[in-house]
């Protein structure tokens, strides 16, 4: 990611005249390998400027410089797997590269994150404006433009990097072109007349952050929807046809009966069916004709069970069955992607001298670009987690597992089993005895009870004071008693555990941070300070520990854990829909919706305000749902939050179209099926991973206490001699100090090696990986037969950079 | 089924005492066959009464007589197999048998069900009656106990078939003779006072329902329920957990707003979040404290979120999975049971002279008892299906399929293609004609054109009607035209394909009966009678046609199709728990509720009948909500279906509470949960059952088309002939002439031998089959290793039943 981290990337840029691209075998450069072949994208600037030379130090500079071009590109390569970035906005040359260099790398990143967050934030001070951020147009205007500009900066840099023809073929790139024009010539329209106009586009000011690199896992869920969609639609219009059969026989029953107005139209009947549909307003709507007719309540039942008992449920069915469907098709195009990009990198990085595999002198080079920031030490256990014939070489087939080596974090495994085994005697035996008591079953139980108790006497404590917000003036001594247990067991188990292993487990940190709440909490309350009051209100989360007791719960709670990142993106996608919608809403609803504005409707009720004088008192009755406005973009999104959760969403609809037309329930009506759709794609998420978790459980029965993948190495003495001798011809001092700490390391506690542990979560892919293994084969070998006849046509268009046929022999048996 | 409509049964019961059990084998017995061994339960009484006799014809009686109970304990094994029945009731002995006999019996069947019936409908008259229904205490009463005293004589008779000691380990059983017990003792105290008192106990006369031969299905969702009720209590527990949480944080925040009537208490606030959950009260319950301080929507939406949009999802994933797993189970131990029955009988079905397998004699046998309405030939068609080997003999391994072939109706596959090969040349070619035009794509697509175009016309005229329900006196054109084309359409098919051919497509009976109710229609139109006018409503239904167009909807249709039993016994399962709610409801609440009588209460607007004369106009303002009563028994029902539907269900709550106690929140929420538990079920079997079928459509690809099973069986002249030798010497001259018939069909068009098609629609049996395949060979090896120890304990506890080590060894093999 961060590659223009290290000092040696510009140097490629500037050695482009000076480079040579001698690829022959040459004998004297014994001690320097030479890359297998010429494969690397950029030597196409140096087949035209490198002057032919016979020098040695010169061949040798420029075999130096082709293997740091080749390590440039094989880390982009192997980026691009990781991203799932397509290789046709592969960097095709030096000028290419070096944008490619500046668009990929974090400040870029943040900077699109800040435009388009600016640019989204600026509908808070636009016209219909939060009150205390209202902003003159001029202000406003001139930020925008300001970050369209920047935006334009982004995508010409972006269009330096694929060149023209590649940017034109990029669609997601190209409409957001086309959105940013017309922003531009919005916003200059606005400067311009200095009013705002009716600027519905603003609601396409999302793309921005869609397209955001960060944003990675919304696009993937966008596409995931709109993959979803085709047999959403169906069912939907069998729903919508059932909808309108009934809405005709509703006519035709119900609107012989005058006091009914909920069928005396044939709109009024698709409307209320709607609706009903969405049971919010179920019982009200068969009211009129059951108490004219009893039987009528026949007509609702059958209605509510075909559409929302049955197709309902038939949605959710198909829509499971097309996610689940999604989700192993893109876990397998992933998987054949980072392949692809392996394979590719492993091209570069093999030496003509040593064809069968990559050195570590290779590796080391790669991992300069791919990750600047990982310490030797590091590289070097990486290199030897995927060496796995022990021999110094990686073969392909060893280094198709980088993706899964490259994350795990290493350490040294520890020789002291608790942080107190080097203090003395007296002090041992207390830290020992502690760390068996904070260890042993009747602790924890314990304080299970304890915990169990405090929220017994809390519940009746809250139920004692009935009526009104009377906070304690005084510290009430239960609180005292339970925060000093607690405080104690805290104590006991930093001692006992060591504050490392303490809070390394995600239990301990929740118990620290409510502990520390509670004790915040008491401050407060000490203190008399008002504000943190609702700090004492959290006490009751201390109960989540409980839950600690029972398997499921625990599986439940890691399950969600899993699925946070992942739902947080589907809540963010969710938000995206909000903020376009909501502004549509602003832009034709604003304002229309104020106390007492509804008094013609058939929801008048809900929209009132009357200021009461029952004898001397003032007595407010309040409707209140003229709160449920679409006057600034906070007020919207909380009032399609109302919407979303639907019940007595039609009071919010009819309060609208009262008092604009009644084309309003569109936006209405089609703001639900969108959020059906993103909520039923919610559920179908939450209900695969669910089920993937448990058959996952049930597959592996035997190995399931791991929480994550670990591996262990080791390495001996005489190894790191020789890594640190490479290290030293090559690179700066900085670099060996680790190196050079681990042999100090080994020979304090004289031994002749040492044990590291490599760490990582286990991620979903890992899960995948398990549960489809027998069809992995298959995929990979559909895969390596359809490679023959793309890898040229493909990946390598120009078509003028052949393989060595040896390397491609070598990858078909592999796989 | 129907065993006892055979002339032969009733024979056992009286040569109880003339029966001898000599099974020695008997060379002289040459064309007898004799039964394999002495397996049958019912010869412990002959052990007693036989004298044992060297009378030639007194053996050969005596093996026929063996025979024949072999032939009825081997269907009844079947039958037991079939209906799930464990072998522990299997009838022991010859007076279990009779007893056996007389409750397995449609007859005995119908007097359950319509005595449960009885019981449950006794509700409609009983003290909150349904007005019209009313009886008089000493009527209903009476009835009752009527009733009990027909449900104590079934219970005998079962106690007869099972034996006491088998009856009392009879759970199910049991828990009724409980409820019978407290049912008689309440009836007889109803009819002593000549009052009723509170009489709850009355909402478990479901379980006379539950426990009918036909609630077979109902039985088995109930168990499902119960088996998922661990995992889903768990989540429920979380769900309660987070509920009690925030509502003390809601409490403590809110309290101190006095115009938020929703958390002025902890226990109005543990309410108001319940109702919450529901999102029945959702803007309401935060419109108060959002008027305040519009940040305290974040408490909302935090709780919505984790509450509804998580957990509420969780538990529906839980269930799904738990219900998936079930599914699989059940399938796998009623596989095997019914592969144990099959062994059971097919050990009684072998002769000692003959031990590889059972003879058509024997099947033959077997089939009078187990299906004596099948005919001859159909007997003879299901043992050649059984038959795979193609010998005279069927092995254990063919007669496993028992099962799948029995159901397979037999049809002689047909010489002729049309029904109108025969006539003459002139009528041949127009009816051929008629046959190709029907069967073309272009009136095909004609028809859907003009399905389209009339479904459009009625929305379009029914649009220009608005307000008010003025049928047309005349007979409008359109509706003439339309009727016209759909009539000469059903004409010309059913002409061209025969009325047979037309009829057996689901979807051509309904465009006949949608035709023939639009006919109706029009005469209701023609002749102004005004009951039938609801007829006409129903023609938007014709635009059900149009959705064979496409293969994703027949395959929806389809599935819908599969489902309906399943998705009846839910429903019925769901009115169960209604019933039983119904009439704790109507103890409790009937009468409580009536217009007006909340006025007390928050919710009194819902309630309020007030007759406003404004001018001189009398306008009634009506809050309907007194409708929601527990008044009769089918109000109740309609009330609990609102609130299943849970739109707004704490009016109805809420007033009952004002009239009542703030305990009958209690029942209400109970209720709420219980619907919950129904209806996720209910959405994990929808779920369950389309995935599977999407799963299996997937692994089938090739062969999609198929629309149920399919068996081709040929018969030759001499074969039949041979059967019809064998039934003249057996039975009566009724069986032997459709056999003849076939043979003079035969002769009429010169063949030797005839095809014959055998037909039975899919089930989820056979899909499962299939999904399973692989794991399904795994089970029976598990089985028949399992069999190895549990056969004799087990099945036959006496243990003085010994199989034959020959059997034994050859089932193993065979497996």
């Amino acid at each position: 990611m961060a590659v223009s981290m290290d000092d040696d990337v510009p140097l490629i840029l500037t050695l482009d005249e000076s480079g040579s691209n001698t690829s022959a075998p040459n004998e004297q450069l014994d001690r320097e390998d030479l890359p297998n072949e010429n494969g690397g994208s950029y030597d196409i600037v140096n087949d035209v400027s490198s002057p032919a030379t016979g020098d040695y130090h010169s061949q040798q500079r420029s075999a130096r410089h082709n293997w740091e071009m080749n390590y440039q590109e094989a880390a982009i390569y192997l980026q691009e797997g990781e991203n799932n970035d397509k290789f046709f906005t592969h960097p095709k040359n030096a000028k290419a590269l070096a944008a490619y260099l500046f668009v990929h790398n974090h400040l870029f990143y943040l900077m699109e994150l800040i435009t388009a967050l600016l640019l989204l934030l600026l509908s808070l001070c636009e016209a219909p404006a939060v009150p205390i951020l209202r902003l003159g147009i001029y202000i406003h205007a001139t930020l925008e433009l300001f970050a369209l500009v920047v935006v334009v900066f982004e995508l010409s840099m972006k269009m330096r990097w694929m060149g023209f023809y590649t940017y034109i073929r990029h669609k997601r790139t190209m409409v957001k072109t086309c959105v940013l024009l017309v922003q531009f010539v919005e916003a200059i329209v606005v400067l311009v007349r200095q009013t705002s106009h009716v600027r519905i586009t603003r609601a396409l000011r999302c793309i921005f952050l869609v397209d955001c690199r960060y944003c990675g896992a919304v696009r993937r869920n966008l596409r995931q929807i709109f993959q979803s969609l085709p047999p959403f639609i169906d069912i939907l219009l069998l729903l919508l046809f059932f909808m309108v059969i009934f809405a005709i026989l509703g006519f035709y029953l119900f609107s012989s009966n005058h006091s009914d107005p909920y069928f005396n139209t044939l709109e009024n009947s698709l409307v209320n069916l709607f609706v009903l549909l969405t049971t919010s307003n179920f019982p009200d709507v068969m009211m009129p004709s059951y108490s004219r007719n009893p039987w009528s309540c026949v007509f609702f039942i059958v209605y509510l069970s075909i559409e929302l008992y049955f197709i309902m449920n038939l949605l959710l069915a198909v829509v499971f069955d097309t996610f689940s469907d999604i989700e192993k098709r893109k876990f397998k195009s992933l998987l054949l992607h980072k392949r692809t990009a392996i394979q590719h990198a492993y091209r570069l990085l093999v030496s003509k001298q040593r064809p069968s595999g990559i050195s570590f002198k290779q590796f080391e080079g790669l991992m300069r670009f791919y990750k600047p920031r990982m310490c030797a030490r590091e590289r070097y256990l990486t290199f030897k987690a995927l060496n796995q014939s022990n021999t110094t070489l990686v073969s392909l087939k060893d280094f198709y597992n980088f993706y899964e080596v490259v994350g795990l974090k290493w350490k040294a495994k520890r020789n002291r089993e608790h942080w107190f085994d080097d203090l003395p005697r007296t002090a041992f035996l207390i830290f020992k005895g502690i760390n068996i008591l904070v260890k042993s079953r009747a602790f924890q139980y314990a304080m299970y009870t304890v915990v169990a108790v405090n929220g017994i006497w809390i519940l009746i404590q809250t139920f004692m004071l009935q009526g009104g917000n009377f906070f304690p003036r005084d510290v009430p001594w239960s609180y005292i008693v339970f925060l000093t247990i607690y405080g104690v067991e805290l104590l006991l188990k930093t001692t006992g555990l060591g504050p490392i292993e303490y809070l390394s487990s995600g239990w301990n940190l929740f118990d620290f941070s409510v502990t520390l709440f509670a004790f915040l909490g008491l401050l407060a309350l000490a203190f008399n300070m008002e504000p943190f009051y609702f700090i004492v209100v959290l006490r009751p989360l201390q109960l989540l520990r409980l839950f600690k007791l029972k398997k499921r719960y625990r599986n439940v709670l890691d399950t969600m854990f899993e699925l946070f990142p992942r739902m947080a993106s589907l809540g963010l996608t969710l938000l995206i829909f909000y903020y376009s919608f909501a502004i549509v809403g602003m832009e034709f609803f604003s304002g229309v919706v104020y106390p007492n504005c509804c008094n013609t409707s058939t929801v008048a009720d809900a929209y009132r305000w009357v200021n009461n004088t029952v004898g001397n008192k003032t007595v407010v009755e309040e409707g209140y749902y003229y709160l449920n406005n679409f006057d600034n973009i906070l007020n919207s999104f909380v009032t399609l939050f109302e919407l979303t959760v639907v019940n007595d969403w039609y009071i919010i609809m009819e309060g609208v179209t009262s008092q604009t037309s009644h084309w309003s329930r569109l936006y209405f009506m089609i703001f639900y099926i969108v959020t059906m759709v993103v909520m039923t794609i919610i559920v179908a998420f939450i209900l695969e991973a669910f089920v993937f978790r448990m058959n996952y459980t049930r597959k592996n029965q035997g190995s399931e206490e791991d929480n994550g993948i670990v591996l262990e190495k080791e390495i001996s003495k005489e190894e790191m001699a020789g890594v640190i001798e490479l290290y030293r011809r090559n690179c700066a001092a900085s670099e060996i100090a680790p190196l050079l700490k681990v042999i100090a390391q080994m020979d304090k506690y004289e031994q002749t090696s040492m044990l590291f542990l490599g760490w990582r979560s286990r991620t979903k892919s890992d899960l995948s990986m398990k549960m489809y293994e027998e069809e992995i084969q298959e995929w990979y070998e559909e895969h390596s037969r359809k490679e023959e006849y793309q890898w040229q046509e493909d990946v390598f268009p120009s078509g003028n950079r052949m393989l060595s046929s040896g390397l491609r022999q070598r990858s078909q048996t592999v796989t």
